[in-house]
């Protein structure tokens, strides 16, 4: 048993959601809050936050209303998966220095009960699979749910045409790099020139679309490079680009719902994808995925894309932005697509 | 080997499409024509129309564009399928006086080549299995359309709950039915209370929303009568009612988008389903169905609704519109939920 030393008095710094923002979220959203780390009880263990994942479904979490999972409340730390290091421990299986995955939050430290462990979501990672930011990235959530989406709903098989939004971002570049593992051709649709060359040059997607470059872009590129119809279409964003996919989309086609970042900050009404009746001439489907449902079968699909990247088949990209403080300013990257890969908030070095 | 006298010369009253409608078609979009019968060639026969199948989906065939078959012509006789009977034969598989179904199109007869029979759709209809207007309803297209969408894209279980759009409707009486032999409580949503009265009370649903009693009669007739959740939608309308369904699904929801009437006759855009994010939160699947994909597993599925006719566990009801010259003002009162029951055109006695 080890525990941090009662004279030590750690200061937990957090972020907690001070209001619901209307459209998307600012400063005034946000409330700073700390408070003295809570010493592990019998069997708990204390846990120190290193890095935080970013991401989209957060501005979800922000909103009040039903979801597949319950919003954060006001006042609440701000709900945040990431990965951290055991500072002290009452619980055999967890020793001081042991990697950890969890359901952090937005702040420095974690204390768990062991009755709790589950709950948030606790587990071990092993660096040598894959750096700590990589367990947040292809190894993480973001990779499950790239995996099982494309995997189990998208049914890829060899030959087919497989379309991804999003392309550079985490997601993104986890389903285009197994959809060509899978012998599929990839179009990536992303924004700007550096981005698409990425995807293409680094990430070996057979093309990508900028669809920054022209309003006709996507439309455009899609005839370009789908000549023969898109077969699965993985969906991060939502609004036009699904309804410009919808317009090309082949006969028994799957669209997998992943997200619809371009809606998630509507003061309006979402968009609803007008073209939705191409599922009906071409007997397509449209399919919602929510990473949850697969968590018993992640330590195989992990051991999996762990071999990939040690193999050079699967590369990954993190954007990583330093300091818990920052992370308002962070999150909003992910909107207005200013990150670059996988976007990641340093809280601690290890 | 029978013909027509060749001193008979009957005359073929036709309905061709004149223009492409903008919304609700019109008597100036279609064009009556006449024109001599040709007599059938070397194993051909020569059809007599006795009455058509007037169907939402004929809308969609007189736009132009692509779809799940290609549009209409103008100036070509007005598709539709229907039943009819043998009136001269070369062919030793038909017999004169045959009845049989085709896609006949809107005219009194029809001349086909052997070349042309499947192409045609032409087959055998036996009237004890059901009547000529039960083979244009729970026998024919609509029916083969509820059964295959409802038990092979919905894959209904006992005890879900199923809700129908057009409940009343063609296709919607069948899919209502089925569900119940399949034992699953059954919500229809119809045009007026009559509609809703004969839905529950003739065909057994356990319920039926008069989308027209109030502008929440669909929101709140889903909370009341399907306090579970919609495990099944099979969408016939589209627009505000796919809306509300989608507000009240289950996790793991099937719904099945088999048409769209409430957006056919749009002048301005389809409106897309504003709450297709629910199939993220639900993994939920929203899934196209075109029966022509079903042919092969037809004669299996009509002996199994035939044998449900016969034991009165469904039935069935037609709105049947007297002369070919009616069919411009009879195709519009589906878009304006007149009709009550599938609407059929009866073109001469049999």
């Amino acid at each position: 048993m080890s525990t941090v030393s009662s004279s030590t008095t750690l200061t937990n710094h957090q972020i907690r959601l001070a209001s619901r923002p209307v459209g998307l979220p600012t400063r005034a959203n946000w409330q700073s809050t700390s408070e003295p780390v809570a010493q592990p009880g019998p069997d708990g263990v204390l846990l120190k936050t290193l890095a935080l994942s970013l991401d989209p479904a957060m501005r979800g979490w922000m909103n009040e209303g039903k979801s597949y999972i319950p919003p954060v409340g006001i006042g609440e730390v701000m709900r945040a998966g990431g990965v951290g290091q055991v500072l002290a421990s009452n619980n055999p299986a967890y020793a001081v220095g042991d990697f950890v995955g969890a359901g952090f939050g937005v702040q420095e430290y974690l204390t768990l009960a062991q009755a709790d462990f589950k709950r948030g979501g606790l587990f071990k990672i092993d660096l040598r699979m894959g750096s700590l930011t990589q367990w947040l990235n292809v190894l993480g959530m973001p990779g499950m749910t790239g995996y099982f989406g494309l995997m189990d709903v998208g049914q890829p098989k060899p030959g087919e045409t497989v379309v991804v939004s999003g392309a550079a971002g985490a997601v993104g570049q986890t389903v285009g790099q197994m959809a060509k593992i899978k012998g599929c051709r990839v179009v990536g649709i992303a924004g700007g020139q550096a981005k698409c060359d990425w995807v293409v040059k680094e990430l070996g997607f057979d093309a990508c679309i900028d669809y920054k470059a022209s309003p006709s872009a996507v439309r455009d590129g899609l005839k370009t490079h789908c000549p023969q119809g898109v077969d699965i279409y993985f969906d991060n964003v939502g609004g036009e680009i699904l309804d410009a996919v919808l317009a090309r989309i082949t006969r028994g086609a799957r669209i997998i719902i992943c997200g619809a970042i371009s809606q998630y900050n509507n003061t309006t009404a979402v968009q609803g994808p007008k073209n939705y009746l191409s599922l009906l001439v071409n007997r397509a489907r449209m399919e919602g995925i929510v990473v949850f449902d697969y968590t018993a079968r992640f330590p195989l699909a992990v051991a999996e894309m762990a071999g990939y990247l040690k193999d050079g088949r699967m590369k990954s990209r993190e954007d990583v932005v330093v300091g818990l403080e920052n992370f308002p300013e962070a999150l909003t990257k992910l909107f207005t697509g200013e990150n670059f890969g996988k976007l990641v908030l340093e809280v601690a070095k290890a």
